[in-house]
């Protein structure tokens, strides 16, 4: 896969593809947030290669979604966790998940729930809203170019013309 | 990329990653967003090869996600539309929009910004909420093997045990 053409891409989504690299960095984010922070957790959880699994810890630290910390106390031992970048991939992490678990296993065969602590009730699917907190719809919505457009996304979305495609 | 792998997880995000089988797919069903339609504009606006393209844009039809439709009047011409399974994947590709657009573009240099048409202002940040749409935090969630979890997952994630792993 040619990656060379998503790093010129002007688009929030292709970048953060970028960043993220392949579906194993985000498989890996996926276990340090439930708890996994050492080489050896992430190999076991993953089945992965070394050579593969330390290069996407690299990429990771590279991009600023985990650090490498020593933990040691007697000696080193490192630990990759997650920083406040990678913290935030729990809602891309939830999208997928709320998605696959509609479309793929279907409701009542999820493989794993996540609940609120405070009522025990699974947490609500991730909607569209309007800045009340009204849901919006696909027709709800536009598009248009913001202020980091280049040319080439400003002839797509001229903010003027407001048109909508979809 | 081992991709045998990822068909056997029990997880809801791997068989996600499954369907989505690579960053294009993700790319074409975000242009599908955008008016897309016919081969020539996905081939347009990505810049990819025509076999990478047909390959992806089958891929995506045989998992449900789009469909191939023959819209032609005088003779056969084909469109590729998004099913409601397809059109449910805006809440990923939001996802992904707003952690680049805070973490890779940053605010105010935006490539693209989406707007609710009645009031103009752009939409709300994704968050995860309680069932009365409250936002909780990382803190506030759990997770526990659901009703289609299998002995590994069980191992994991014990309902009994309610264990917190993050």
């Amino acid at each position: 896969m040619d990656r060379t053409s998503f790093r010129d891409m002007n688009c929030s989504v292709a970048q953060a593809l970028e960043v993220l690299g392949d579906w194993w960095t985000l498989l890996i984010v996926r276990d340090a947030f439930f708890g996994a922070r050492r080489f050896a957790d992430f190999e076991a959880s993953l089945g992965i290669a070394k050579n593969t699994l330390s290069d996407r810890l690299k990429h990771l630290v590279d991009k600023g979604v985990m650090e490498k910390i020593d933990a040691g106390q007697t000696g080193p031992r490192f630990e990759y966790r997650l920083t406040e970048k990678g913290r935030d991939l729990h809602i891309v992490l939830t999208a997928l998940r709320q998605w696959s678990d509609k479309w793929v296993y279907g409701p009542g065969n999820e493989p794993l729930l996540v609940k609120d602590k405070r009522t025990g009730d699974p947490v609500s699917e991730l909607r569209v809203t309007d800045s009340d907190g009204n849901p919006l719809s696909l027709r709800d919505m536009f598009s248009v170019a913001g202020p980091g457009a280049n040319e080439e996304t400003l002839r797509m979305f001229a903010p003027a013309a407001k048109k909508h495609r979809r």
